[in-house]
């Protein structure tokens, strides 16, 4: 295992104190490191708090700021974090007009939410993100799991919390953006956790895993590597299959690496999806290029796309201040 | 070889369409795709240009927009632009108060760089960037070679350039700058040039190479890997020994990636560089941390710090607002 860390106990807290140190500016941590966390709250704002397994940076930690979360619980890697967590940043950056959870559809996670919620006696205050396409059920999850899609649940939603949106009208708004929103990925080689030392799966040489989740789970299929362009219309197919949009559709379109995978090819497989896109009418009108919803070096990319309207893209468009992104500000 | 990749030719083609398309509200690609410019130039102002091989993404490319370069020029992977692209940057990009190049240090670039002004007819017309503290002459360098410090000096002379500085300057505060930052790398793994097919270098399972250049350049030395402890200690006290900085000093600190590195490893060398950086009484008043100066999909790290002091700080944080780095607007 190759890997820039000391002892592998202390790869997350190690890692959060030189996040917190790099964002001063904008985050803060909780005690015992327990939540990241906004050090400028807007007041009288309803506060939205995500979290989930580490090993994807910048999700979530790097979404905290204004415009986007409020606070984010970070897991072990690839492990949910705990109900207390939840309840330590509620309880840390709640100012009384409601508190929203943004969650990623994998069991653990939902159900730590749920607890949490439950233990905040909190209603209706969950959105949960299963923007991927490419199976139902899987190893951590029931039904479709949440993948790079949450990034745009995330901004949207917290474009409009900071406008001065209700907790019934996010949780309304969330849902609707996920359900705009659809997600698939290829992974080309695997990634190693810390605590495992070993690769999480086996790709052969010349193999690559169509339909991967973000914790290496396995796709479709598992079959010898294409071009960039047919993974494009692999991956560009199925998403457009599931949204089923009309020809003159404006979409964000979000091109993620997974950790390993050069601007290079990622910029590549923007013109790869594009080309798709054209094909079937589709306008993208929004761009996000990059590695940001990851698997710790895992290299491979996924396609998220986002059917937006002229509401959405003005808070798409708005004031955003964040670790991994910021505009307009 | 494992890449999201069409032919190997087409690999910075397609890439740069890629790229044009989802930041075509800041850039546009120049005939033949020489050059990537801004779509709006600043009326009056010195134009910056850099560019160089390829594979380094996002520099130079992702760098140009308010604040930091006006053109760049892209070389083949890993090879040097020709100088007839840096004339054609030149002249579709200079209004008339002159042209400034900045340069990273590799024998290719000069001499093309070089070439370029002379069909220009420029005088004293280039920074020379050679920020590298591994070592003397490399593989494709007489001197020290350039790396990520090319950042720090693109973004300082180009905030100064917005200000309306003049050409003479310019290249004054470019040398400035170059002096003040010193970057020392290490990679864990080896990058495949798409063309090459083959990795660059061989390195051990247990091995990295401690003072790697961005090509994969022989460093300092090949040792076993050790701790990110151990590896903030040599680098950033090779970039103290060089720079010779009195307690007290204020810095920008760059942990950069080189394509391959997830951040999670990136934040948690923050947190270690920091901590030689503290020792020595250094203080970080600004960070930079991610994937900007990168060698394909190598994985690994360098460190930069330029001493700042508050002017410099006010022309970093001045608005910026370019494809890679964005604030303040």
């Amino acid at each position: 295992m190759k890997k820039l860390i000391n002892h592998v106990d202390a790869v997350l807290a190690e890692s959060l104190d030189g996040f917190a140190a790099a964002h001063a500016d904008i985050v803060t941590l909780g005690a015992e490191r327990q939540f990241v966390r906004r050090c400028n709250l807007t007041p009288g704002k309803v506060v939205l708090i995500s979290g989930g397994g580490s090993g994807h940076e910048p999700l979530h930690a790097g979404f905290v700021g204004h415009g986007m979360l409020d606070a984010a619980c970070p897991g072990q890697i690839f492990t949910s974090p705990t109900p207390d967590q939840m309840l330590a940043a509620a309880l840390a950056v709640d100012g009384g007009a409601g508190v929203l959870f943004i969650v990623k559809n994998y069991s653990g996670d939902t159900m730590n939410f749920q607890m949490a919620a439950e233990m905040l006696d909190l209603d209706n205050a969950t959105v949960l993100v299963n923007d991927d396409v490419a199976v139902e059920n899987s190893t951590y999850t029931t039904g479709r799991r949440g993948v790079a899609g949450t990034l745009i649940v995330e901004r949207i939603v917290g474009a409009a919390a900071e406008r001065g949106d209700k907790l019934a009208e996010l949780k309304a708004l969330g849902d609707a953006v996920n359900k705009a929103t659809a997600s698939m990925g290829v992974a080309l080689t695997s990634c190693t956790v810390p605590a495992s030392g070993k690769p999480t799966f086996q790709l052969g040489d010349d193999e690559m895993e169509v339909g991967v989740g973000i914790h290496g789970e396995p796709g479709r299929r598992r079959v010898q590597l294409t071009d960039a362009d047919g993974i494009a219309t692999e991956l560009v197919g199925a998403i457009l299959k599931d949204l089923a949009l009309k020809p003159g559709q404006q979409v964000i379109l979000l091109v993620n690496g997974f950790g390993g995978t050069p601007m290079l090819e990622l910029y590549l497989m923007v013109h790869a999806a594009t080309k798709v896109l054209d094909a079937a009418g589709i306008k993208v009108v929004r761009h996000l290029t990059g590695s940001y919803v990851t698997s710790l070096e895992m290299a491979g990319c996924s396609i998220t796309v986002t059917a937006v309207d002229h509401e959405w893209l003005t808070l798409w468009d708005s004031p955003l201040h964040t670790a991994a992104l910021r505009w307009g500000v």
